[in-house]
């Protein structure tokens, strides 16, 4: 039973390695699209290895842990939340390398003002930060806040979208430019999307069904 | 342990089960954007719902699989393909649902080629089926087959994208057109993507490192 929690919170510190690991992937390819620098776009794509070797290895920890012993209900919501978050995590943090190649490509090109997506990208990071602490802290409260941004995110979406399209059409030879940025908001918001996945995670792993329940009154 | 197998095997259909509602989804969102046709486009909006609700019920079923007993490595396995695999289905029905999304807003606006986009729309419905084929009949061969298509997608969305710039920049007039369609070939890509995901779940699956082995050689 030592051992179990041991590799619980093993599991735990893990994730929580991970999430720090996309959390500064995600804000370095923004800085290297807001700030036009190459370096900082490389290094996100050079830290793309460790989030994935990272998720096999917990994926690894956590399937050790389902065989090890029959986890409690609550363990095992816990177990199978971390399943899930990883990856989404893994997701966010392919979602930043996406990011920082749109920044590569635009710097090959004329610069083009970035409109609303640092304001984007600021929530988007505010998401992503509370949906992991209100993982940590089991805080349902934060993890409720999460699902609440999401709208606006995608209301910032659509804006961007709508300007960009008008910005193109006035002048055309900015049109590769225009596809890069609306490609970024997309890819913001599928970040966003994510950073709600894991705070429904978080809100099934504090107030879920309880599994044993389910037992007595299934078939 | 015939309850187990019992419940195993229906896990197994509720997968089959939402993964033929999924491969609709995307054939008719693609055909809603190819025929132009609205009535298609709402079917794939309306049959969301029961995408989403099959999906809790299969997580549900899952988590009461792991609690019911402990499973042996190879269920284990299985168990937790299933969750994964259950993710990326909802995922790609959201993916089914964006693609209709753009086809009931290219309606309101005036025709533009559809280009390559059938063509990587078959080859992306090949890749799906042949992912949830190889998990029923547990083929590593035919996961393989989809890794290999992966590429060819990619290479299928650029020569789009760039075909699309070109359009774009020779007549504004059709920017918004060109932008809808441009994210078409990126749902597309993402669905390619999932395919993939389920594909190696599947290796995983039939090939993957025995957990108990893990344990023993464990710290």
């Amino acid at each position: 039973m030592r051992h179990f929690i041991v590799e619980l919170n093993e599991l735990q510190l893990r994730l929580l390695e991970m999430g720090s690991l996309v959390e500064s992937a995600i804000h370095d390819s923004v800085l290297s699209l807001v700030e036009r620098n190459e370096l900082v776009a490389r290094r996100v794509l050079s830290n793309e290895d460790r989030i994935n070797h990272l998720e096999i290895e917990i994926d690894e920890l956590a399937i050790r842990l389902l065989a090890l012993q029959q986890p409690m209900a609550k363990d095992l919501r816990f177990i199978t939340a971390a399943i899930k978050i990883n990856s989404d995590l893994e997701r966010m943090g392919d979602l930043a390398v996406n990011i920082a190649e749109r920044s590569l490509a635009l710097l090959l090109q004329s610069s083009i003002k970035t409109l609303d997506i640092p304001k984007m990208a600021d929530t988007v990071q505010s998401m992503v930060h509370n949906s992991l602490d209100a993982f940590v802290r089991r805080e349902a409260e934060l993890a409720r806040t999460v699902l609440l941004s999401d709208d606006s995110v995608d209301s910032l979406r659509d804006s961007i979208q709508l300007e960009l399209t008008s910005i193109m059409q006035k002048d055309p030879s900015v049109v590769p430019q225009g596809i890069d940025l609306i490609l970024v908001a997309r890819h913001l918001e599928r970040l966003a999307d994510h950073a709600t996945n894991i705070a429904e995670d978080v809100l099934f792993l504090i107030k879920g069904v309880d599994v044993r329940h389910h037992l007595e009154s299934g078939p």
